[in-house]
Order: C-alpha cells, then sequence, then structure tokens
C-alpha cells in the first residue's frame, strides 16, 4: 500500500510542474471547483495559512501595525486617479456592472490591491503631523484575472494582506519600506525555513506607482526564483493625486509619504517547493499543522491504543499538536500518507515496541529512524523538531547557494541559463536596453539588486561599459 | 473639555438611530468611503471583531470544526441549482460581467452566500460514510446589494463565517444544527454579556432554500429586536439539486444531509445598542480589546507617569489589555474620551493620590469611582472586570424581561405596539394569513418560536382558533 500511494505522485525530476500539482492534490492542500482560475484551499492548506497568518500578524502588532478592513471594491473612478496604478491594475481586473436588479452607474472593480481605499481614507482622517504615521494592515482576498492559473502561484483569487502606512517624513517612510521587508525575510528564514535574498527591484520590475520596491526572492528545488514578498516606498505619488495633506508643526500643509507592502497564499507554494520531495509535501516543524504523527501497529492489541492517546496527551501538555492515526488502514499506507502530508515526525509504536518499552521515531525531512525509551521520547520529539527546522533551513541554503553562479559575459550567461536553472550573479549597467536584451537573449529576467552583497565595480555583462550595480537574474514564477 | 465631546453625541432617548451612527463614528469602529452602501472598519471597530472571531472560532475548533476557503465568485449557473435558494439571493447579488479585457461568457455573483460552492465540493471529495461527517467553516466576506445601509446593521459588504456541514443522517445533521444555535446564544450572553431567545423562525421568516431555521432574538435598548445570528437545517434539498450521495455501509447510494450556520459584522451593532449610553460606547470586559486605560493626571510630575507605566507592565503581565493615556489633552477630556471607547475600567492617577499611595477606579457601566491603596489595584481591577461582564448581562437581561409583555387579543397587541416598543409574547395557529394581518394590523413580524418556553395551549392571537404555538412577535432590525 505505501508503494501504491508513493507513486501516484510525479516524480520531482522527472516532471517538477506535474509532481508540484500532485502534492497539492494528494497532499489535500487545495481543490478545484468551476469557478474558473480560483481554488479551494481545503482544511490542511488552510491549516498551514493560519498559522502563517498568526505569526506574521503577530510580528506585525509588535512592530506596531493595527488591522482595519476596506471595502472590496473600488469605483472606476478612484482607480483612476493615479495614472501608473490604473495603467497597470486596470487590464487584469474584475468589473461588477450590476448589482441586484440595477445596472450600475460607475463599474466597481473587485480589489486587486487597495492602496487607492486607503488613500482616500488617510486623507480623510488624517489632519495634523499628531495623526502620524498611520500603520494599517489588511488581511483580505484580492482579485487578477489571470489567463494561465496554477494552485497557490497564480490565481484569479488569492488570499493576502496588505499593509499600507503614512508618515510625515520621506524617511520614515523609508525605514517602514525596509523594516516591513527584513520582516518579511524573517519570517520566511525563520518560520518556513526559506533563505530568500534581499533585494531592490530595479525600475522595469518595480511597482505600478511605487518609487522603489523592495523584494525577497527564493528559490525553488528547480533553480526557477520566485518572488515572495515585496515592500513598496511611493514618496508622495499617490499623496499628490489624492491630496493627502497635513499640518505640521510650524502649521504647514505637506504630503503624507506612504508605504505598502504585502505576502500572499502563494508563499505556500514556495514551502511545497522549497522543501517537497518525491514522497510528498515537507513541512518546517513551525509552520506545520500536526508536528506529530502516531501511528499505533497491530490491531488486536489494544494498549497500544492505549499507550498511543497517552502519548498524544502528554505532547499536547507539551503545546506540540499531534493526531494518532488509528485508521483501520494498513501501517504502510498510513506512513506513507504521513509522509504525503508532510507532517515533521512520525511515531511507529507497535506490539514489540511497547514490550521493549521503547518506539520509533522518524524523521520526514531525511526519513531517518531513531529507538528510543518510552520515558524519553517527548524530550527527543523536542529536541528533533529544533533539529528538523535548523537542518530544512541550512539544506534548502546549501542547495540556493550551490545553484548561484557568477557570470561576466553574455556568452558565460547564456551557456549558464541553458544548462541550469538557478540565480546568476552578473554585473549591470543600469540601462533598460541591457536588461531588455538579456531577457530576450538569455531568457532571464533581474530578480533583484540584492542588499547584503557590496557591488565592487566591473563590467555590464551586456553592454560591457562600466557597470553600476550587482544584480540577481534568473527564471521566475 | 469634557462637556463638549459628551455633547458631541446625539443623547440615546432623543435619537436613537442618530445616537447609534454618532457613537460609531465618534469612537472610530467605521468611517464612510465613495464605495456607497460599504463600509470602512477602523482599527477599535476592528479590534472587536478579532476578538469575537478568535473566541468564536476557539469554541468551533473545540466542536470538531475546520475552517477552509472557497472561490468569493459563484458562476451563475451553479447558483441557479436550488430554486428556492436562487430566488431568495438573485435579486439581491452584484453581478461581475467583465474580467481583464474580456466579457465572462458567464456572469459570475460576488457570493452573498455559499452553500452552492460547498455543495459542489462535498459532492466531490465525499464519496463513503468513512467520509462523513465534514464539518467546515469559513471567514470571508459576502455582499448583498442593499438599498439602504446603516453600518454594521446593514451594508452591502459584511464579514461574517459560513459553517457548511453535511452528515449521514438527517438526526445528525438537526443535531448539529441546534449544537450551533445553542453555542452562539451561550456565545452571545458569555462573551458579549447579550442575552438572547433562542427559537425557530416560521415558514415564513426562513432562509431560502432551508427546512428549518433557528435563530438567537435580541433586543436592542430602544425596543427593536436583532436577529443576532441563525443555523439552518437543509435536509437533503441540496443535496438532490447537486447530486451529494455517498455509500452508505451496506454498499448504499445515499443522499447526505446538511446544516448552515452563521454570525456577521452586525453582531457589533447589537453590542452597541445593548450596552450603550449617553457617554458612549460600553464594551463588556471579554471582548474589549482595552480592559483598563490609565490616565496620568498633572504634566509636571514624572513621577506619576513613571508609577502609570509600572501600573500598566503589571497588569499586562497578568493578560490584562491596558493603555496608558498620556497625550497632553486634559484629564477632562481624556475621560470623555475613554467613556466614548467604552473602555471596562479607568484609572486616575495625580500627584496626591500617589503621596497617599492610592488610585481612583472608575467603571464604565455604571461610572462608579472607587479609591484603592495601589498595592490592591491590579487585585481589584480583576474583580472588578468579573463583576462588570456579570452586571452588564444582568442589567440587559432585566431591562429585556421588562420589555418582554404578553398579549392575547389583537386589540391588546396594537396598543402595546403603539405605546411602546419589545417582545410580544402571544400565540399563534400556524396559519400564514394570520401573521400576515398581524403585520399589517400591528407592524411586527414574528421574531420566532422560543425553545425554551413550553407551549400550554390558548387561542391564536389573531383569528381566536386554536393556537398551535408561542411566537416572539416585534419590529426588528
Amino acid at each position: 500500500m505505501q508503494e501504491k500511494q508513493v507513486k501516484e505522485i510525479t516524480n520531482r525530476d522527472v516532471d517538477f510542474a506535474q509532481w508540484y500539482t500532485d502534492v497539492c492534490i494528494k497532499a489535500e492542500l487545495i481543490d478545484y471547483s468551476s469557478v474558473k482560475g480560483c481554488m479551494i484551499i481545503r482544511p490542511y492548506g488552510y491549516a498551514i495559512w493560519e498559522n502563517i497568518q498568526k505569526e506574521l500578524d503577530k510580528r506585525f502588532k509588535e512592530t506596531g501595525h493595527q488591522n482595519v478592513y476596506m471595502p472590496m471594491f473600488i469605483p472606476e473612478s478612484l482607480l483612476n486617479k493615479e495614472k501608473d496604478h490604473v495603467e497597470g491594475f486596470a487590464p487584469e481586473v474584475a468589473w461588477v456592472t450590476q448589482g441586484g436588479e440595477e445596472e450600475l452607474k460607475e463599474r466597481l472593480c473587485v480589489r486587486p490591491t487597495s492602496e487607492t481605499l486607503f488613500c482616500e481614507h488617510y486623507a480623510n482622517i488624517v489632519k495634523s503631523y499628531r495623526d502620524l504615521p498611520k500603520l494599517y494592515n489588511q488581511w483580505c482576498s484580492v482579485v487578477r484575472w489571470e489567463k494561465t492559473t496554477r494552485p497557490f502561484l497564480r490565481s484569479r483569487e488569492f488570499l493576502w494582506q496588505e499593509g499600507h502606512t503614512v508618515h510625515a517624513t520621506a524617511e520614515e517612510a523609508k525605514e517602514e519600506t525596509k523594516k516591513m521587508l527584513n520582516l518579511y525575510a524573517d519570517f520566511c528564514e525563520e518560520y518556513l525555513a526559506i533563505p530568500v535574498v534581499r533585494g531592490e527591484k530595479t525600475e522595469k520590475e518595480k511597482f505600478a506607482g511605487a518609487e522603489n520596491t523592495y523584494t525577497i526572492e527564493a528559490l525553488m528545488h528547480n533553480g526557477i526564483a520566485l518572488q515572495s514578498a515585496t515592500s513598496h516606498y511611493f514618496g508622495d505619488n499617490f499623496a499628490k493625486a489624492f491630496h493627502m495633506t497635513y499640518l505640521d508643526k510650524e502649521n504647514q500643509l505637506k504630503y503624507m509619504f506612504q508605504t505598502s507592502w504585502g505576502i500572499t497564499t502563494r508563499i505556500i507554494g514556495a514551502v511545497i517547493m522549497t522543501h517537497g520531495d518525491d514522497h510528498g509535501l515537507v513541512l518546517p516543524p513551525n509552520v506545520a499543522p500536526i508536528k506529530v504523527s502516531i501511528i499505533p501497529i497491530g490491531k488486536n492489541h489494544p494498549e497500544v491504543l492505549e499507550k498511543s492517546y497517552e502519548m498524544a496527551k502528554e505532547l499536547k501538555l507539551l503545546n506540540i499538536e499531534c493526531e494518532v492515526d488509528d485508521s483501520d488502514k494498513t501501517p504502510g499506507y498510513r506512513f506513507a500518507d504521513c509522509e504525503m502530508r508532510g507532517i515533521p515526525i512520525r511515531v511507529e509504536l507497535g506490539p514489540r515496541d511497547l514490550e521493549n518499552n521503547t518506539c520509533v521515531l522518524v524523521r520526514r525531512d531525511t526519513l531517518e529512524k531513531t529507538e528510543v525509551n518510552l520515558e524519553e521520547a517527548a524530550e527527543e520529539i523536542i529536541r528533533l523538531l529544533v533539529d528538523i527546522q535548523d537542518q530544512m533551513f541550512l539544506r534548502a541554503k546549501m542547495r540556493r547557494d550551490d545553484m548561484t553562479k557568477t557570470v561576466t559575459t553574455m556568452e558565460e550567461m547564456k551557456t549558464l541559463a541553458e544548462t541550469e536553472n538557478g540565480f546568476i550573479r552578473a554585473n549591470w549597467c543600469g540601462k533598460r536596453e541591457c536588461e531588455d536584451k538579456i531577457k530576450e537573449e538569455v531568457g532571464v529576467t533581474s530578480r533583484c539588486i540584492p542588499w547584503e552583497e557590496e557591488f565592487t565595480g566591473g563590467k555590464c555583462v551586456c553592454c560591457q561599459e562600466e557597470a553600476t550595480q550587482l544584480v540577481y537574474w534568473g527564471k521566475q514564477y
């Protein structure tokens, strides 16, 4: 039975895209419906999102942010107020044209993002410097009318949070933009065990209406980059379009400075594609809804079942979420199912183990087995959970580093991109035409100008003129 | 200053509707935007909703429910599958007709409720009796195209949770329906200090497509009833329309039995209108985002400020959410502001108090003051919070009971309804024509057939023929 279920998913290295979809379905993260391009997030997938929400919400509140809820509709005239913004979003929004029996005088779009609504609200409630800063966040769903869709990575509706803040000075807003990017990066590394490159988007890749866009970029197991969260500095662009002014200490009317930042359910796709393997999902312990699955073996041994429940009770008292899989399926089937769902540790407990006062712990990331005394099981589980989290991050980082290569000429860049996927480090002169040419000839786009690596000079990989920055390039989702 | 702010809201007994709107705005619960009929839920209002969510979500999970997320759109053909349901909802839905640049082949409605999506999903994932029951819940926003709207009570978009469950037997589904209604009732009484009448809706008032609708009805301060949560039993009506079948233990194909149940942000309106007074909001301690506001008095006394922060730290260690209002506004202004926001306890601390090693505690519900020793303040605050919660419920219940009157003839009923608002208890024969006549002539509708009061026989208040049940009647929001 174990064999059967494992074989039901495509081999990861044979067809990564199909493997990904198989995991989403077989681990019961999502399902499809008759609503084209949208997905159903099933209980197990949603429990992962709830953990992500809980952890991020805690970090947002610790940094002084407050949650609000804005309408899901945006009148067309409001969306049109900031020119760059509407140009970026109008081609991909869904329009409500009828409400009940009446045709609407003005179309409403279903929010693709809520800058315009926050702008209007801030213009309304902020009067003086005493009202600043405003540090708001919203958890909601948004809609972008995508043509091709994939579970978590790209769907017409997705869940996210969007932070929107206004500040008295440009410096303060810039600081907020960077602070939130670092918050996302720390969250991804500490909580999801996903190593990220922090950096800035080029002019071409930045958000519609932003002055600067910062990003964290992760590298999936197949070497494709995934933009995992972004943070935008708007200067006073929107403030001017929406008349967002306040009276400063000298009673002068000033424009506010603004930021926004967001992370979406797409990050669940990043967890799957960073850690998953041919047995299915592999969840880092911190984000796993179930940390331990206890599997009693031997149908006619009530004492095994009893001990399993006792252990579950003990773990719950230690705040370790666990389950007892006492279904009537074969042990092999239950082992495979537990692996498919990526549960960090499975406990195997049979009559012979019980006689010896032991049980077997199997860690999901390496599938290594350890036999431990029953009295020491809880302690060992705690130790293992910490170790799995650490090791998963280190392995992902090592893989990412292995897949990050530096080139100095277009020839090298082309050869590398044809041979393997991954991050390509290459200097750039800052000119749009070189960026376009690299995309056209090599098939990679600029992912970011990294924060944590100093640019030490050199020539542009494309035109061989003086470079102005180091850029990470890659194929992306 | 205190005088000024208090006078800014309308007197509750002079114009209840205006008083209500004033509180929503002045306590900074909501704001308006250019999106007609929708509201912005501001940080303080949203923090109340977050507390409601957290407590309910805990209770849902304790009773075995799991959260999921369904698409926000419903294709017209899917909505049309159950006849009664579509008749009830089609006139008030918003329609998306365009996605990006393309006109849609089939219109999508923005969900007014998600029965149809859950039905399709359950038909898809449930194969055998082993897959039952499924106990799902969803937190989301829904849209109903209302003509006249009011903050929290009626808006085109509102936040809610919708539970949708399927079961192998009618008995089990019926039990779930009632269990969830009791869960809502207990939550309202224990957490929001709102007494409710539990009961069943008449045929006329039940949910579109349901076999039975259960409701909890609360009575606002002005004697108008507010339907606070509902729970529906669908039998196999939807199951037949959506081919929701499963194989039972004897390998026979059977229809599933279904329920749904929901509570919305409207319940925040109930909190305001049950407990609020001429000074503003009054929040029951359990749901209050801030339980204690410490107000230091005397600008040039750093030791007062220091002691205030020390007290705040002590309360936080005891898990009591509190704030120090150290703004440069006058004490009177800060007292009034704290009252407007309905914070259960305010602590007044001045230099003379500090000399005497005392502080003054003012409870929001009665505005009673107590002087206590600083060492005993925390203990007294804990005691007071419990007492406020209890007393608020008892006062609301006493008022509700005072406003509940029994009549036996139409004359009595008309006179009563003309003189005062409140619940009217009156027997009914069960005929629709009597229900319609009562609405037309008396101006009240049936709120519910109460669960907790036995019907002991009598005549129908309208036709004076044999009655079949006791009914609560009233005007409603």
